[in-house]
């Protein structure tokens, strides 16, 4: 099969721009697209991919018009710091960065929810990364009510309402980003139990792996149907048009990687940023001093 | 007369909380609301009003859960900075934080308009006062087309519902500040046009004031009704319940300081904030703490 990235058509199988009537379990973590290839395949797939994504990046970086915000979201061993590795270490890191986001300090409690988040979105002609990001807010905070009585809110503010504002909130925090050229791109990296379970298993048996082994996953793990109702209703209430939800399929690592990279790279196409050229008067000045440059 | 702030109802003509039918002639500039008072007596009103506000911010930075954001705008000479200097002096420093919004830096046009703003908004516990603010994005920026087109943003971003999604935008950022919990007090001077040109000549004539001169005054000056036209359609825009527009009368320095420090009192009182009380567990802990302090 020919080395390129997902095709479009496949790619929009795993696009959510509507909410309403998303349902979770009609996506499985399992899920190929039919694929049946042999590692190495899928190594060149996505080295292909990661070349494309650099290429059009450094035309992002030259434009400096637009910035592409990447918002990864899943469970624990769900895949996303593979994600990060293995798909944006081919991008030149001086117009990528990177942020995890990890529970909150006292400064950022002491702000509204999105505050820590905007501080470092990127900036045009810069793509950023979060590694989770203020959808917490609507997953963990969800999950554990316990965290939002201890985040600082005046009480009264906490309603019944509080998630649908929270929705409504990040839509339109997402809704000012895009009018003022930040391109979304909100992937779900969805892993089935078992498969989670494997990999949890992985890092306590594998000497290589046990750095990452974290003992609250197994907590976390018991409120399985919870995160996953957390996170269907994070999908109906926040993929838009303006940034959609990707529901990539996450039991095997190198097709979730796949998905991931074709998503950028269609948004970059998409975007299709172009190189600054110089009007006449800019070229005859550039002439004049290639001149003057030539001949000191 | 009583040296009070001004009472609740008469601060509320001031109000805007709905900007539909806004005309902003149908406020007076030179308006003192009756008051004729001598000068003595509008700087022990304004001392009064100081003073419960010092006594309020106190309270609002023990309490940690609220933080008051003050927006100011008004045309130059309008007594921005005089409402600075004289309403807020009194208030501790250590909760309190003024930020002058000047043309934007590269960073900051490298990001959406909101995103300077966002830096700097106040925590829990504080109040933060903007001297002028993201409201010029649709004031001056309104004004002078060609400043949007040198701003960064990809060209066809810039349509012509910009205005309109700039409020929408602003509206929702407010919204979701006042639902995290920070109050919102927005006030515009409103000057006349005659006061500012004898304020103006008294930059140029007065040796103590020249350095508040800038050149630039004069040509924003020759944009009167445009100005006046952006202020307006600004208030129909964005004055809210969660956020109102305050139209503070500024051709009379002491009545503009009046209404700016009668606001934020209000607010304060309606915040009402407490001072932290202890349980009876921590109460027992710190009289243990006491008998140990006490006797070693």
């Amino acid at each position: 099969m020919a080395t390129t990235a997902l095709a479009s058509d496949i790619l929009k199988r795993y696009r959510v721009t509507s909410g309403g009537g998303f349902k979770l379990d009609r996506f499985d973590p399992a899920d190929c697209c039919g694929l049946d290839i042999e590692k190495d395949e899928a190594k060149a797939l996505l080295a292909d991919g990661v070349k494309r994504l650099a290429k059009l990046q450094d035309r992002l970086y030259a434009e400096h018009q637009w910035a592409v915000l990447v918002v990864l979201q899943g469970l624990d061993a769900a895949g996303k710091d593979g994600v990060i590795k293995h798909v944006v270490s081919g991008v030149n890191p001086q117009g990528c960065e990177v942020h995890p986001f990890k529970a909150p300090s006292q400064l950022e409690l002491d702000h509204d929810f999105l505050w820590r988040a905007a501080l470092v979105l990127p900036r045009r002609g810069h793509i950023g990364i979060f590694n989770r990001s203020y959808y917490e807010e609507v997953l963990v905070v969800r999950v554990h009510k316990e965290i939002l009585e201890k985040q600082g809110l005046p009480p009264k503010l906490i309603t019944k309402d509080i998630w649908a504002e929270r929705y409504e909130d990040i839509n339109a925090f997402e809704r000012h980003l895009a009018r003022n050229g930040t391109a979304l791109i909100k992937v779900f990296l969805h892993v089935s139990k078992k498969e989670q379970q494997k990999r949890l298993l992985e890092r306590i048996d594998d000497p290589a792996k046990q750095y990452k082994f974290n003992a609250g996953d197994i907590v976390e793990r018991k409120l399985w149907d919870a995160y996953q109702q957390a996170y269907e209703e994070m999908v109906r209430g926040t993929a838009t048009e303006y940034a959609p939800w990707y529901i990539a399929p996450a039991d095997n690592k190198w097709f979730t990687r796949l998905v991931v990279s074709s998503a950028i790279v269609e948004k970059l196409e998409e975007i299709n940023p172009q190189l600054p050229t110089l009007d006449e008067a800019q070229m005859r000045a550039l002439q004049s001093l290639r001149a003057s440059l030539a001949g000191d």
